[in-house]
């Protein structure tokens, strides 16, 4: 089923009264994006030989859940834009998102039950605590805009939940609907959590030092909002006293173009070896994700699309 | 263990990290209300002599979802207060109504996941199929908004989603935790149904029909918000072109204070017999529920608590 995935989402019928309320929802859900949390559940079922197409339904109900996350996110960050097309309480209001918002949350759980009941012991309560945890994650993330001294653990444990968690309970998802082992089921989460912490990382990477051409959106976003990604908390760790004057200077002042702040901040990246520093950090959590794969109990071959995916995700520049 | 609803509710932990995500959910979950419900849930439970406190953690999903659709509402309504105290957004900010609210939401299905899973299969869908209901409930509410020609059967259809579907899920849970027959859950459900009717059918008469000092809150509400009530709609229904006209005039003009609105329309309704129509709908509900209360298969002393709990609501002043 591994190359279906696009079709398995927009199979989902959103055809439903009040137009109002799943209109917005379709119009979510088909705007596309990358498929990787319910592409990573499938080749998990897969990479256990997971029978039949119970994943379907586990993996839409992720991908639901995914894009209620970034309705919501969107509201509340007042975006514009997504996927280049108007975020939905732009294009219809903010009552609208909520409300769609709200149910798609509960769209998740129901494509959820819809999976064999036997699975359900396992995965609601997996599915339960994953989406806390991205609540969590990015009630931390708000949080962190108004306060000052945020360690670099703090930023780790801020994505792991936001985003990590989410692909390591896709991962693990497919694992349990393929009756994989209880130590596989905790390898392939542990898996997981690397790549999606990589994952995070390599997005607040492309932010800064990404192209507009292959991003598709403008370079130096997290620059110019202040955002505490780990290429700034990284920076103001390792900057002397004068680095750090010049770094906070530059990011919070209003007196120069956003192209010369951009370029000032970058620079005084570069002196600091911010882009390196990032890499290898990034490196290794493929390291230790790879290393994870290597212990899950089956066959080599069984491994290869994961294996595939992991470093597809390494070597993307969007 | 039906006096002790409150009780149950207060001991659900909110003490969770982030503080900004889970103290506004604890502030929502205290500000009281009826607990109606838990309470009907509870009291199904008992009726069909369920056993030990299986019923306890329904009994909260149910409460917290309920309280998750009022601090979206208000949001959505801007309302400023609920229950005498500032909504949550008026008190923090909307981003947190709105991330609260998400967390309350999947806190629901957490504790419905801690009911026994041999009743999964029956609670599940049941929960997701209201809670999806009460959400197309909320967006036809706010459709209505802006649609003239509303008929009184989609007012009644909008009313049977956004509040009675939530009671009758109550009883159902209550009913299946206790092993009723299959038919029994209908019964109760459609008793529900009924209750649920009437009471929404309530609140909309004593918006105009109750005092402040019973209701604790200012009477009339409904007419300055031009809210499509079953008043107003049976009162367009039944009214001839000139009444239709003073209505129409009074319910819309700017060039009166909202005591002569209020006053000037509550005559008109007088007119019409709005109030005698509107306690007549009401009792036919709550015939209906007591009938439906009889053909339920449990010794009559049995059912005496909600025989009472209906009459209690038939009979409330707020």
């Amino acid at each position: 089923m591994s190359q279906d995935i696009e079709k398995i989402i927009r199979e989902i019928n959103w055809d439903s009264k009040p137009i109002n309320l799943y209109l917005p929802i379709a119009y979510t859900m088909e705007s596309g994006g990358k498929r990787l949390r319910p592409m990573l559940a499938d080749i998990a079922f897969e990479m256990f030989s997971g029978r039949g197409d119970t994943i379907k339904d586990a993996a839409r109900a992720i991908e639901i859940f995914h894009n209620f996350t970034l309705l919501h996110d969107d509201l509340m960050d007042n975006s514009p834009t997504r996927r280049n097309r108007p975020t939905v309480h732009t294009r219809w209001n903010a009552n609208t998102a909520i409300l769609s918002g709200d149910a798609m949350l509960i769209k998740a759980y129901e494509f959820l039950g819809k999976t064999p009941s036997q699975y359900w012991e396992k995965l609601l309560p997996l599915f339960t605590k994953t989406a806390l945890e991205v609540c969590e994650g990015q009630q931390f993330d708000m949080d962190f805009e108004t306060i000052d001294d945020i360690c670099i653990e703090d930023y780790f444990e801020m994505i792991r939940l936001k985003t990590a968690v989410l692909l390591a309970c896709a991962l693990k998802m497919g694992a349990i609907l393929a009756d994989a082992s209880d130590d596989d089921q905790q390898t392939i989460y542990s898996l997981g959590i690397a790549l999606g912490m990589a994952f995070q990382l390599k997005d607040d990477y492309l932010d800064t030092y990404g192209t507009t051409e292959t991003l598709g959106k403008r370079v130096g976003d997290d620059i110019l909002s202040y955002k505490k990604t780990f290429l700034l908390l990284t920076a103001l760790h390792k900057a002397d006293d004068s680095q750090k004057k010049r770094l906070v200077s530059a990011m919070s002042t209003k007196d120069i173009t956003d192209e010369q702040k951009i370029k000032t901040v970058t620079l005084i990246y570069n002196e600091l070896d911010i882009p390196q520093i990032c890499e290898k950090v990034i490196d290794e959590y493929y390291i230790q994700a790879n290393n994870l794969l290597e212990k899950i109990s089956v066959p080599s071959e069984s491994k290869e699309p994961l294996k595939t995916l992991i470093n597809k995700l390494k070597i993307r520049e969007k």
